[in-house]
């Protein structure tokens, strides 16, 4: 076991699309734990879209890491030496620790997790925050009724993919929309949905058109841009629009601008934003329902795993992009 | 009493802004009722935004009007001659008989009306589909607390001229957006708002900076464009936003294209459509307490009437360039 820590600073806030050098990689002594604390050896770390708005001090709903602070980021692993009696050395958990090989943090701020039925970094993906993210804004915001349709984007992602398949399971027709062909095939054919359009295949009008013949009751929003704007005028009377991501706009240094909003009016849709880590109490009942469906082999995800902690920028920059296929991690060495 | 029914039918669907050539005045006998029917001589119409809608026939939420076909609108009149035993020549009633002296309709699609206490034609606004509006969308989509601060525009109008005044009286700090100083001096002076900002100044961001130094928790949309754009980008986290007009939009050949639609995601904003005729289970409450409100005196209104069935057309395109001052009305000769 290495006996010293890795970390990933960020180094200089971003404009546009973020680059290699705006993160530092930096060497430094394993801290240890004070009274209460818990040391843990990180083993995955969770890349997600929602940390490009953390790299930029522009108004947002959570605070801007500092210059030169680790970058945030949940991360699953064990317990290396624990200084409270709820943790011991060897137990598997979750936490944000962020972008590090070792870290220090009270116990109360750890989950202890099982990983005898599913491989520990599940519980940065379906039964953690991108799993939660889904389970909410799919059954507390959108609320589809069986029969209905609902449309998903970035439908292969760690958020996306779960939706889909809990969309399924309440008897909806689902729509996906996913970029290149690979991902599309992915998302009809192991995940199950009724159906897929490629943004990239350049007919992203007529597609979205044809999978959705009678237009959405439910949109599941993660992408934002010319996507969304198109979705929106494609919604029936009464839609609901859980507005989850916008990833295309983050890289963005103007906003898209959306042409279809006056459908929100003239549907009478209801859109709203949320963040699931606002809603920590619903995390044991999501956790349950998706665990189950896990356990049982009714819930099937995909991970990109970038090897080695000193890869998670590129990694994170690629994500960006649309590189990624399924739930991005970092297996940190 | 004129002895000849008087109708402004549609005579060509508008592209762009209405002009007055859309409209064919049309002379025609006096309808008789058949059994069940009721004989209404007219004596207000409601002129309001929503009807430019129907003069198109792009996908909305109501049928357009037929070329030809008399125009849609809210009326208040007096029962002629009634063959159904629920109402009796004399009595006042509100329905929607369109732009027309008299109309025949039965009895059901009317309701009979009390103009002892509020003029006739208040059953148009305050009392009417306005006040309604204002009422639903207030209480059912912003649910403001006492203390916070709700926003409205199309302040001085007839539906956000009910709005104010409703959240005033629970409690919030209330700001108006509205086109000229003398109906800011209204909304403010004789409305009792705490601030007016009057977009046609020329430094809409600043002004609406300055009146909502701490953003707003409500906002009451009944314009769209520039200022609702502007306004998305001053909401508070968790704010809602009840969706009820985009007036600067129904006669734009391009829909103006939003820029802060983002901040419903950072901000976890909710926002919703509405079409007040879709809750008529909720107009008896709503009528309960704006009717108890306007017999206190304690809801102002103000009104622009139209002198004549023939000034219609006018009066209407005035009112969507924001020409009127108050609740449109025409007074039908």
């Amino acid at each position: 076991m290495s006996s010293e820590n890795l970390q990933v600073l960020l180094a200089e806030r971003p404009v546009g699309w973020v680059e290699p050098r705006h993160f530092t990689l930096q060497r430094a002594p394993v801290p240890s734990p004070g009274e209460g604390e818990v040391l843990v050896r990180n083993r995955w770390l969770s890349l997600d879209p929602y940390m490009r708005g953390r790299m930029s001090d522009a108004k947002s709903y959570a605070e801007p890491v500092a210059l030169g602070a680790v970058m945030v980021g949940g991360t699953a692993g064990e317990v290396v030496e624990s200084r409270d009696p709820a943790l011991r050395p060897g137990d598997k958990v979750v936490g944000m620790l962020g972008w590090q090989r070792f870290g220090c943090v009270p116990a109360r701020a750890l989950m202890k997790v099982d990983d005898s039925r599913v491989p520990l970094q599940a519980w940065l993906g379906p039964l953690g925050m991108p799993g939660v993210t889904a389970w909410y804004g799919l059954n507390r915001i959108c609320e589809p009724q069986p029969g209905q349709t609902v449309v998903v984007t970035a439908a292969s992602g760690a958020v996306g993919s779960v939706v889909g398949q809990l969309a399924k399971a309440r008897g909806c027709r689902v729509v996906g929309v996913a970029g290149g062909a690979a991902k599309c095939d992915y998302v009809r054919g192991e995940l199950g949905f009724d159906a897929c359009v490629d943004y990239k295949a350049g007919r992203l009008g007529e597609d979205l058109k044809a999978a959705l013949p009678d237009g959405a009751d439910c949109l599941f929003e993660n992408v934002g841009g010319e996507i969304f704007d198109r979705l929106l005028g494609l919604m029936r009377p009464f839609g609901r629009i859980a507005l989850c991501g916008m990833i295309s706009d983050y890289n963005a240094t103007e906003p898209y601008a959306m042409r279809n909003v006056r459908a929100v009016l003239v549907q009478r849709l209801k859109m709203q934003g949320f963040i699931v880590s606002e809603h920590m109490e619903l995390w044991p009942q999501a956790l349950r329902e998706l665990g189950a469906m896990a356990a049982a082999g009714s819930l099937r995800w995909r991970e990109s795993v970038a090897e080695g902690l000193e890869r998670a920028p590129e990694a994170f920059i690629d994500m960006l992009r649309g590189g990624n296929f399924g739930k991005q991690l970092v297996r940190v060495d």
